[in-house]
Protein backbone atom coordinates (compact mmCIF):
# COMPACT_ATOMS: atom_id res chain seq x y z
CA UNK A 1 0.00 0.00 0.00
CA UNK A 2 1.28 3.69 -0.70
CA UNK A 3 0.95 6.34 1.13
CA UNK A 4 -2.52 7.70 -1.52
CA UNK A 5 -4.32 4.90 0.34
CA UNK A 6 -4.88 7.50 3.10
CA UNK A 7 -6.72 10.68 3.41
CA UNK A 8 -7.08 13.05 0.64
CA UNK A 9 -10.57 12.90 0.63
CA UNK A 10 -13.23 15.04 -0.52
CA UNK A 11 -15.82 15.08 2.32
CA UNK A 12 -19.39 15.13 1.76
CA UNK A 13 -21.55 16.17 4.39
CA UNK A 14 -24.62 14.76 3.07
CA UNK A 15 -27.83 13.01 3.97
CA UNK A 16 -29.65 16.32 3.77
CA UNK A 17 -31.23 14.30 2.38
CA UNK A 18 -29.87 10.82 1.87
CA UNK A 19 -31.59 10.80 -1.82
CA UNK A 20 -29.94 14.06 -2.55
CA UNK A 21 -26.46 13.14 -0.89
CA UNK A 22 -25.99 9.64 -2.95
CA UNK A 23 -26.98 11.55 -5.83
CA UNK A 24 -23.93 14.05 -5.17
CA UNK A 25 -21.59 11.01 -5.29
CA UNK A 26 -22.86 9.99 -8.40
CA UNK A 27 -22.94 13.06 -10.80
CA UNK A 28 -19.29 13.45 -9.04
CA UNK A 29 -18.53 9.93 -10.63
CA UNK A 30 -20.20 11.02 -13.63
CA UNK A 31 -18.76 14.14 -14.07
CA UNK A 32 -15.10 13.74 -13.48
CA UNK A 33 -12.72 12.91 -16.64
CA UNK A 34 -11.56 9.89 -15.76
CA UNK A 35 -10.81 6.79 -17.89
CA UNK A 36 -10.66 4.49 -15.31
CA UNK A 37 -11.89 4.07 -11.28
CA UNK A 38 -8.29 4.86 -10.24
CA UNK A 39 -8.49 8.37 -11.91
CA UNK A 40 -11.62 9.24 -9.89
CA UNK A 41 -11.65 11.44 -6.68
CA UNK A 42 -11.72 9.72 -3.21
CA UNK A 43 -14.61 10.66 -1.71
CA UNK A 44 -16.48 10.09 1.92
CA UNK A 45 -19.96 10.15 2.04
CA UNK A 46 -21.37 10.53 5.54
CA UNK A 47 -24.80 10.37 4.69
CA UNK A 48 -26.65 10.60 8.03
CA UNK A 49 -30.50 11.87 7.31
CA UNK A 50 -30.51 12.08 11.51
CA UNK A 51 -29.80 16.08 11.04
CA UNK A 52 -32.55 18.04 12.14
CA UNK A 53 -34.23 19.31 9.60
CA UNK A 54 -33.19 22.57 8.08
CA UNK A 55 -35.99 24.27 7.05
CA UNK A 56 -38.05 23.33 10.63
CA UNK A 57 -35.47 24.83 12.36
CA UNK A 58 -35.31 28.26 10.58
CA UNK A 59 -39.51 28.37 9.93
CA UNK A 60 -40.75 26.81 12.98
CA UNK A 61 -38.40 26.63 16.01
CA UNK A 62 -36.96 23.35 15.40
CA UNK A 63 -34.05 21.49 16.59
CA UNK A 64 -30.55 23.17 15.45
CA UNK A 65 -29.12 21.16 12.81
CA UNK A 66 -25.90 22.99 13.32
CA UNK A 67 -24.22 20.97 16.42
CA UNK A 68 -24.98 17.73 13.82
CA UNK A 69 -23.32 19.69 10.88
CA UNK A 70 -20.07 20.98 13.03
CA UNK A 71 -19.87 17.02 14.19
CA UNK A 72 -20.20 15.59 10.76
CA UNK A 73 -17.59 18.08 9.05
CA UNK A 74 -15.09 18.17 11.88
CA UNK A 75 -15.57 13.90 11.36
CA UNK A 76 -14.46 13.97 7.97
CA UNK A 77 -11.67 16.37 8.52
CA UNK A 78 -10.39 13.66 11.20
CA UNK A 79 -10.85 10.85 8.17
CA UNK A 80 -8.64 12.69 5.90
CA UNK A 81 -10.58 14.94 4.25
CA UNK A 82 -9.19 18.36 2.60
CA UNK A 83 -12.16 19.82 1.20
CA UNK A 84 -15.62 19.94 2.14
CA UNK A 85 -19.23 19.40 -0.21
CA UNK A 86 -22.56 20.30 1.46
CA UNK A 87 -25.34 19.00 -0.79
CA UNK A 88 -27.81 20.84 1.14
CA UNK A 89 -29.20 24.26 -0.08
CA UNK A 90 -30.99 25.44 3.05
CA UNK A 91 -27.83 24.02 4.93
CA UNK A 92 -26.28 26.79 3.62
CA UNK A 93 -28.34 29.37 5.94
CA UNK A 94 -25.36 28.13 8.65
CA UNK A 95 -22.48 28.14 6.06
CA UNK A 96 -20.50 30.96 8.04
CA UNK A 97 -20.79 28.89 11.61
CA UNK A 98 -19.94 25.86 9.75
CA UNK A 99 -16.87 27.06 7.75
CA UNK A 100 -15.62 28.56 11.26
CA UNK A 101 -15.83 25.28 12.91
CA UNK A 102 -13.20 23.34 10.23
CA UNK A 103 -9.65 24.51 9.12
CA UNK A 104 -11.00 22.86 5.72
CA UNK A 105 -12.17 24.73 2.41
CA UNK A 106 -15.67 24.27 2.22
CA UNK A 107 -17.01 24.96 -1.12
CA UNK A 108 -20.53 27.00 -1.57
CA UNK A 109 -23.62 25.29 -3.36
CA UNK A 110 -25.04 29.16 -4.20
CA UNK A 111 -21.87 30.15 -5.66
CA UNK A 112 -21.04 27.03 -7.19
CA UNK A 113 -24.56 27.77 -8.71
CA UNK A 114 -23.72 31.25 -10.21
CA UNK A 115 -20.53 29.89 -11.50
CA UNK A 116 -22.30 27.33 -12.97
CA UNK A 117 -24.86 29.98 -14.51
CA UNK A 118 -21.26 31.78 -16.00
CA UNK A 119 -20.73 28.70 -17.27
CA UNK A 120 -23.96 28.28 -19.05
CA UNK A 121 -23.19 31.26 -20.56
CA UNK A 122 -25.28 34.14 -18.41
CA UNK A 123 -22.84 36.31 -16.60
CA UNK A 124 -26.27 38.13 -16.20
CA UNK A 125 -29.93 38.25 -16.40
CA UNK A 126 -33.14 37.72 -14.74
CA UNK A 127 -32.73 34.22 -12.99
CA UNK A 128 -35.72 32.26 -11.61
CA UNK A 129 -35.09 30.70 -8.45
CA UNK A 130 -37.03 27.39 -6.66
CA UNK A 131 -36.08 26.16 -3.24
CA UNK A 132 -37.33 25.32 0.23
CA UNK A 133 -39.07 28.31 1.56
CA UNK A 134 -36.20 28.74 4.18
CA UNK A 135 -34.16 28.89 1.60
CA UNK A 136 -36.06 31.59 -0.45
CA UNK A 137 -37.61 33.71 2.48
CA UNK A 138 -34.56 34.44 4.08
CA UNK A 139 -32.92 35.02 0.47
CA UNK A 140 -29.73 32.97 0.32
CA UNK A 141 -29.66 33.41 -3.05
CA UNK A 142 -30.97 36.60 -3.93
CA UNK A 143 -28.13 38.12 -2.08
CA UNK A 144 -25.69 36.48 -4.10
CA UNK A 145 -26.75 36.74 -7.00
CA UNK A 146 -27.59 40.62 -6.56
CA UNK A 147 -24.01 41.45 -5.67
CA UNK A 148 -23.62 39.37 -8.57
CA UNK A 149 -25.14 41.65 -10.83
CA UNK A 150 -28.26 39.37 -11.22
CA UNK A 151 -32.13 40.01 -11.02
CA UNK A 152 -34.11 37.22 -9.39
CA UNK A 153 -37.76 36.14 -9.76
CA UNK A 154 -38.98 34.69 -6.64
CA UNK A 155 -42.14 32.15 -6.60
CA UNK A 156 -44.87 34.14 -4.23
CA UNK A 157 -45.23 31.60 -0.28
CA UNK A 158 -47.76 29.91 -1.98
CA UNK A 159 -46.33 28.67 -5.15
CA UNK A 160 -43.21 27.99 -2.95
CA UNK A 161 -45.86 25.66 -0.76
CA UNK A 162 -47.63 23.81 -3.93
CA UNK A 163 -44.80 23.66 -6.31
CA UNK A 164 -41.45 23.81 -4.54
CA UNK A 165 -41.91 22.06 -1.06
CA UNK A 166 -44.61 19.77 -2.37
CA UNK A 167 -41.84 18.20 -4.89
CA UNK A 168 -39.26 18.25 -1.94
CA UNK A 169 -41.49 16.09 0.05
CA UNK A 170 -42.39 14.13 -2.63
CA UNK A 171 -38.79 13.17 -2.91
CA UNK A 172 -37.92 12.75 0.70
CA UNK A 173 -40.75 10.58 0.93
CA UNK A 174 -39.42 8.26 -2.32
CA UNK A 175 -42.57 9.22 -4.55
CA UNK A 176 -40.38 10.55 -7.63
CA UNK A 177 -43.42 9.98 -9.76
CA UNK A 178 -45.19 12.61 -8.08
CA UNK A 179 -42.51 14.90 -7.71
CA UNK A 180 -42.36 16.04 -11.57
CA UNK A 181 -45.31 17.50 -12.15
CA UNK A 182 -44.92 20.58 -9.57
CA UNK A 183 -41.39 21.12 -10.39
CA UNK A 184 -42.42 21.29 -14.07
CA UNK A 185 -45.51 23.99 -13.35
CA UNK A 186 -42.91 26.17 -11.49
CA UNK A 187 -40.39 26.25 -13.91
CA UNK A 188 -43.12 26.77 -16.60
CA UNK A 189 -44.16 29.89 -14.46
CA UNK A 190 -41.09 31.31 -13.60
CA UNK A 191 -39.65 31.61 -17.44
CA UNK A 192 -43.18 32.97 -18.17
CA UNK A 193 -42.65 35.99 -15.59
CA UNK A 194 -39.21 36.70 -17.95
CA UNK A 195 -36.58 34.46 -16.37
CA UNK A 196 -33.41 33.25 -18.34
CA UNK A 197 -32.42 30.49 -15.93
CA UNK A 198 -34.38 28.76 -13.12
CA UNK A 199 -32.24 27.63 -9.93
CA UNK A 200 -33.39 23.76 -9.14
CA UNK A 201 -32.21 25.24 -5.86
CA UNK A 202 -32.84 22.76 -3.54
CA UNK A 203 -30.35 19.11 -3.87
CA UNK A 204 -33.77 17.31 -4.19
CA UNK A 205 -35.61 19.46 -7.31
CA UNK A 206 -32.63 17.72 -9.63
CA UNK A 207 -33.74 14.65 -8.51
CA UNK A 208 -37.82 15.84 -9.16
CA UNK A 209 -37.18 16.89 -12.85
CA UNK A 210 -34.48 14.20 -14.29
CA UNK A 211 -32.08 15.20 -16.68
CA UNK A 212 -33.86 13.49 -19.96
CA UNK A 213 -36.86 15.73 -19.70
CA UNK A 214 -35.57 19.27 -18.93
CA UNK A 215 -35.00 20.37 -22.67
CA UNK A 216 -38.54 20.16 -22.99
CA UNK A 217 -39.20 22.52 -20.57
CA UNK A 218 -37.84 25.47 -22.75
CA UNK A 219 -35.55 27.45 -20.16
CA UNK A 220 -31.53 27.08 -18.99
CA UNK A 221 -31.92 25.31 -15.77
CA UNK A 222 -28.84 25.16 -13.53
CA UNK A 223 -28.97 22.17 -10.98
CA UNK A 224 -27.34 22.69 -6.98
CA UNK A 225 -25.70 19.01 -6.77
CA UNK A 226 -24.33 19.29 -10.56
CA UNK A 227 -23.49 22.79 -10.38
CA UNK A 228 -21.50 21.77 -6.39
CA UNK A 229 -20.06 18.53 -8.42
CA UNK A 230 -18.69 20.67 -11.02
CA UNK A 231 -16.91 23.08 -8.02
CA UNK A 232 -15.32 20.07 -6.03
CA UNK A 233 -13.95 18.84 -9.94
CA UNK A 234 -12.05 22.41 -10.64
CA UNK A 235 -11.24 22.31 -7.32
CA UNK A 236 -9.31 19.06 -7.36
CA UNK A 237 -8.04 19.67 -10.70
CA UNK A 238 -6.42 22.86 -9.81
CA UNK A 239 -4.72 20.83 -6.74
CA UNK A 240 -3.35 18.28 -9.09
CA UNK A 241 -2.04 21.38 -11.28
CA UNK A 242 -0.52 23.05 -8.65
CA UNK A 243 1.36 19.40 -7.50
CA UNK A 244 2.55 18.92 -11.25
CA UNK A 245 3.59 22.90 -11.48
CA UNK A 246 5.65 22.22 -7.80
CA UNK A 247 6.98 18.82 -8.81
CA UNK B 1 -27.54 16.51 20.35
CA UNK B 2 -29.06 12.97 21.00
CA UNK B 3 -26.79 9.94 21.22
CA UNK B 4 -28.29 9.00 17.54
CA UNK B 5 -26.67 11.41 15.91
CA UNK B 6 -22.84 9.13 16.01
CA UNK B 7 -22.26 5.62 15.00
CA UNK B 8 -24.86 2.97 13.87
CA UNK B 9 -23.89 3.73 10.48
CA UNK B 10 -24.46 1.02 7.09
CA UNK B 11 -20.57 1.23 6.03
CA UNK B 12 -20.23 0.65 2.41
CA UNK B 13 -16.87 -0.28 1.34
CA UNK B 14 -17.22 1.57 -2.18
CA UNK B 15 -15.17 3.13 -4.98
CA UNK B 16 -14.29 -0.26 -7.08
CA UNK B 17 -15.64 1.33 -8.97
CA UNK B 18 -16.70 4.81 -7.90
CA UNK B 19 -20.00 5.11 -9.60
CA UNK B 20 -21.26 1.87 -8.46
CA UNK B 21 -20.74 2.39 -5.06
CA UNK B 22 -22.17 5.83 -4.95
CA UNK B 23 -24.88 4.10 -7.55
CA UNK B 24 -25.52 1.86 -4.28
CA UNK B 25 -25.84 4.60 -1.44
CA UNK B 26 -28.51 6.14 -4.58
CA UNK B 27 -30.81 2.82 -4.47
CA UNK B 28 -30.34 1.96 -0.87
CA UNK B 29 -32.63 5.47 0.01
CA UNK B 30 -34.62 4.75 -3.15
CA UNK B 31 -35.50 1.54 -1.81
CA UNK B 32 -35.93 2.15 1.84
CA UNK B 33 -39.56 2.84 3.02
CA UNK B 34 -39.38 6.22 4.70
CA UNK B 35 -41.94 9.20 4.60
CA UNK B 36 -39.10 11.67 5.89
CA UNK B 37 -35.40 12.66 5.91
CA UNK B 38 -35.07 11.02 9.46
CA UNK B 39 -36.45 7.24 8.74
CA UNK B 40 -33.55 6.34 6.16
CA UNK B 41 -30.84 4.62 6.72
CA UNK B 42 -27.61 6.30 8.50
CA UNK B 43 -24.79 5.55 5.74
CA UNK B 44 -21.34 6.17 5.46
CA UNK B 45 -19.69 5.52 2.30
CA UNK B 46 -16.11 5.04 1.40
CA UNK B 47 -15.84 6.14 -2.27
CA UNK B 48 -12.06 5.17 -2.83
CA UNK B 49 -11.38 4.37 -6.24
CA UNK B 50 -7.43 4.15 -5.31
CA UNK B 51 -8.12 0.34 -4.44
CA UNK B 52 -6.12 -1.60 -7.17
CA UNK B 53 -7.96 -3.36 -9.71
CA UNK B 54 -9.52 -6.25 -8.43
CA UNK B 55 -9.89 -7.78 -12.07
CA UNK B 56 -6.23 -7.75 -13.19
CA UNK B 57 -5.26 -8.57 -9.33
CA UNK B 58 -6.18 -12.47 -9.97
CA UNK B 59 -6.11 -12.23 -13.46
CA UNK B 60 -2.72 -10.65 -14.50
CA UNK B 61 -0.67 -10.58 -11.06
CA UNK B 62 -1.05 -6.99 -10.46
CA UNK B 63 -0.96 -5.57 -6.91
CA UNK B 64 -3.71 -7.39 -4.34
CA UNK B 65 -6.23 -4.83 -3.02
CA UNK B 66 -6.91 -7.38 0.04
CA UNK B 67 -4.91 -4.76 2.09
CA UNK B 68 -6.70 -1.59 0.97
CA UNK B 69 -9.96 -3.38 1.43
CA UNK B 70 -9.05 -4.72 4.84
CA UNK B 71 -7.95 -1.06 6.13
CA UNK B 72 -11.57 0.36 4.59
CA UNK B 73 -13.09 -1.83 6.86
CA UNK B 74 -11.30 -1.10 9.87
CA UNK B 75 -11.58 2.31 8.91
CA UNK B 76 -15.10 2.55 8.63
CA UNK B 77 -15.66 0.19 11.80
CA UNK B 78 -13.70 2.75 13.92
CA UNK B 79 -16.20 5.44 12.72
CA UNK B 80 -19.30 3.64 13.75
CA UNK B 81 -20.62 0.96 11.28
CA UNK B 82 -22.49 -1.77 12.34
CA UNK B 83 -22.61 -4.01 8.97
CA UNK B 84 -20.46 -3.79 6.09
CA UNK B 85 -21.49 -3.63 2.15
CA UNK B 86 -19.03 -4.06 0.03
CA UNK B 87 -20.87 -3.33 -3.79
CA UNK B 88 -18.10 -5.17 -5.63
CA UNK B 89 -18.72 -8.65 -6.64
CA UNK B 90 -15.15 -9.37 -8.09
CA UNK B 91 -13.59 -8.00 -4.17
CA UNK B 92 -16.13 -10.82 -2.78
CA UNK B 93 -13.25 -12.97 -4.14
CA UNK B 94 -11.63 -12.17 -0.91
CA UNK B 95 -14.73 -12.03 1.19
CA UNK B 96 -13.45 -14.90 3.68
CA UNK B 97 -10.22 -12.66 4.32
CA UNK B 98 -12.37 -8.92 4.57
CA UNK B 99 -15.15 -10.80 7.11
CA UNK B 100 -12.14 -12.30 8.87
CA UNK B 101 -10.49 -8.70 9.80
CA UNK B 102 -12.79 -7.39 11.43
CA UNK B 103 -15.82 -8.03 13.89
CA UNK B 104 -18.86 -6.81 11.91
CA UNK B 105 -21.32 -8.67 9.99
CA UNK B 106 -20.24 -8.35 6.06
CA UNK B 107 -23.49 -8.86 3.33
CA UNK B 108 -22.22 -11.11 0.96
CA UNK B 109 -23.26 -9.96 -2.54
CA UNK B 110 -23.88 -13.01 -3.91
CA UNK B 111 -26.11 -14.40 -1.41
CA UNK B 112 -27.97 -11.32 -1.99
CA UNK B 113 -28.60 -11.63 -5.43
CA UNK B 114 -29.58 -15.18 -4.81
CA UNK B 115 -32.30 -13.84 -2.12
CA UNK B 116 -33.05 -11.75 -4.48
CA UNK B 117 -34.01 -14.75 -6.82
CA UNK B 118 -36.06 -16.54 -4.74
CA UNK B 119 -37.89 -12.78 -3.86
CA UNK B 120 -37.99 -12.72 -7.87
CA UNK B 121 -40.25 -15.85 -7.59
CA UNK B 122 -37.26 -18.27 -8.91
CA UNK B 123 -36.41 -20.92 -6.22
CA UNK B 124 -34.48 -22.96 -8.62
CA UNK B 125 -33.68 -23.04 -12.04
CA UNK B 126 -31.48 -21.12 -15.06
CA UNK B 127 -29.40 -18.47 -14.28
CA UNK B 128 -27.42 -16.73 -16.42
CA UNK B 129 -24.23 -15.35 -15.41
CA UNK B 130 -22.91 -11.82 -16.21
CA UNK B 131 -19.73 -10.38 -14.45
CA UNK B 132 -16.00 -9.95 -14.78
CA UNK B 133 -14.36 -12.38 -16.43
CA UNK B 134 -12.51 -12.68 -12.73
CA UNK B 135 -15.57 -12.97 -10.91
CA UNK B 136 -17.17 -16.06 -13.94
CA UNK B 137 -13.66 -18.18 -14.24
CA UNK B 138 -13.35 -18.21 -10.43
CA UNK B 139 -16.92 -19.83 -10.32
CA UNK B 140 -18.18 -17.34 -7.57
CA UNK B 141 -21.57 -17.15 -8.87
CA UNK B 142 -21.55 -20.82 -9.86
CA UNK B 143 -20.70 -22.25 -6.58
CA UNK B 144 -23.18 -20.94 -4.19
CA UNK B 145 -25.57 -21.20 -7.10
CA UNK B 146 -25.07 -25.20 -7.83
CA UNK B 147 -24.68 -25.31 -3.96
CA UNK B 148 -28.48 -24.07 -3.73
CA UNK B 149 -29.89 -26.15 -6.08
CA UNK B 150 -29.39 -23.48 -9.09
CA UNK B 151 -28.39 -24.62 -13.16
CA UNK B 152 -26.25 -21.72 -14.01
CA UNK B 153 -25.86 -20.56 -17.76
CA UNK B 154 -21.92 -18.57 -18.74
CA UNK B 155 -21.21 -16.61 -21.40
CA UNK B 156 -18.16 -17.93 -22.81
CA UNK B 157 -14.81 -16.10 -22.73
CA UNK B 158 -15.42 -14.23 -26.08
CA UNK B 159 -18.49 -13.59 -24.86
CA UNK B 160 -17.45 -12.27 -21.80
CA UNK B 161 -14.74 -9.83 -23.44
CA UNK B 162 -16.80 -8.63 -26.07
CA UNK B 163 -19.89 -7.95 -24.10
CA UNK B 164 -19.59 -8.12 -20.20
CA UNK B 165 -15.98 -6.49 -19.85
CA UNK B 166 -16.53 -4.31 -22.73
CA UNK B 167 -19.58 -2.53 -21.25
CA UNK B 168 -17.84 -2.21 -17.67
CA UNK B 169 -14.94 -0.84 -18.77
CA UNK B 170 -17.74 1.27 -20.38
CA UNK B 171 -19.23 2.44 -17.10
CA UNK B 172 -15.93 2.26 -15.56
CA UNK B 173 -14.74 5.47 -18.22
CA UNK B 174 -17.82 7.31 -17.78
CA UNK B 175 -19.52 5.86 -21.54
CA UNK B 176 -22.83 5.38 -20.47
CA UNK B 177 -23.73 5.47 -23.59
CA UNK B 178 -21.65 3.17 -25.19
CA UNK B 179 -21.99 0.22 -22.05
CA UNK B 180 -25.68 -0.94 -22.86
CA UNK B 181 -25.24 -2.34 -26.38
CA UNK B 182 -23.00 -4.74 -25.06
CA UNK B 183 -24.72 -6.04 -21.96
CA UNK B 184 -28.00 -6.37 -23.71
CA UNK B 185 -26.42 -8.47 -26.53
CA UNK B 186 -25.18 -10.94 -23.72
CA UNK B 187 -28.20 -11.04 -21.79
CA UNK B 188 -30.08 -11.65 -25.14
CA UNK B 189 -28.08 -14.58 -25.47
CA UNK B 190 -28.25 -16.18 -22.73
CA UNK B 191 -31.64 -16.02 -22.66
CA UNK B 192 -32.01 -17.72 -26.24
CA UNK B 193 -29.52 -20.38 -24.11
CA UNK B 194 -32.23 -21.02 -21.61
CA UNK B 195 -31.95 -18.77 -18.72
CA UNK B 196 -35.00 -17.87 -16.76
CA UNK B 197 -33.29 -14.96 -14.99
CA UNK B 198 -29.51 -13.17 -15.87
CA UNK B 199 -27.97 -11.86 -12.95
CA UNK B 200 -26.15 -8.26 -13.74
CA UNK B 201 -23.09 -9.50 -11.18
CA UNK B 202 -21.08 -6.82 -11.46
CA UNK B 203 -21.90 -3.68 -9.94
CA UNK B 204 -21.44 -2.08 -13.02
CA UNK B 205 -23.77 -3.90 -15.50
CA UNK B 206 -27.03 -2.11 -13.64
CA UNK B 207 -25.60 1.27 -14.67
CA UNK B 208 -25.22 0.21 -17.99
CA UNK B 209 -28.73 -1.21 -18.57
CA UNK B 210 -30.75 0.96 -16.86
CA UNK B 211 -33.93 0.24 -15.12
CA UNK B 212 -36.24 1.69 -17.77
CA UNK B 213 -34.99 -0.42 -20.42
CA UNK B 214 -35.19 -3.88 -18.64
CA UNK B 215 -38.78 -4.87 -19.48
CA UNK B 216 -38.14 -4.93 -23.30
CA UNK B 217 -35.08 -7.03 -22.43
CA UNK B 218 -38.06 -9.99 -21.90
CA UNK B 219 -36.37 -11.96 -19.51
CA UNK B 220 -36.05 -11.77 -15.59
CA UNK B 221 -33.03 -9.67 -14.27
CA UNK B 222 -31.51 -9.65 -11.11
CA UNK B 223 -29.25 -6.43 -10.23
CA UNK B 224 -26.32 -6.99 -7.81
CA UNK B 225 -26.95 -3.37 -6.00
CA UNK B 226 -30.53 -3.68 -5.21
CA UNK B 227 -30.39 -6.34 -4.15
CA UNK B 228 -27.43 -5.88 -1.99
CA UNK B 229 -29.28 -2.80 -0.92
CA UNK B 230 -32.43 -4.74 -0.18
CA UNK B 231 -30.56 -7.32 2.16
CA UNK B 232 -28.81 -3.87 3.88
CA UNK B 233 -32.57 -2.64 4.60
CA UNK B 234 -33.72 -6.40 5.75
CA UNK B 235 -30.75 -6.11 8.13
CA UNK B 236 -31.28 -2.79 9.32
CA UNK B 237 -35.42 -3.87 10.03
CA UNK B 238 -34.57 -7.04 11.38
CA UNK B 239 -32.13 -5.34 13.63
CA UNK B 240 -35.21 -2.40 14.69
CA UNK B 241 -37.27 -5.14 15.51
CA UNK B 242 -35.56 -7.33 17.69
CA UNK B 243 -34.79 -3.13 19.68
CA UNK B 244 -38.35 -2.91 19.61
CA UNK B 245 -39.62 -6.54 21.03
CA UNK B 246 -36.06 -5.75 23.71
CA UNK B 247 -37.72 -2.21 24.32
Amino acid sequence: MNSHSQGCYLGVLGGMGPMAGAAFALRLAALTPAAVDQQHIPTLLRNDPRIPDRSSAHMAGGESPLPYMVEGVRFLEQSGAQLIAIPCNTAHLWYEQIAAATRLPVLHIIQAVIDDLRRLGLPRGRIGLMGTAATLKLGLYQQRLQAQGYDCVVPDEDEVERYCMESIRAVKANRLEDAYAPAAECIVRLRARGADAVVLGCTELPLAVPHALRPSLGVTLTDSIDALALAAIGHYQADRERERIAA
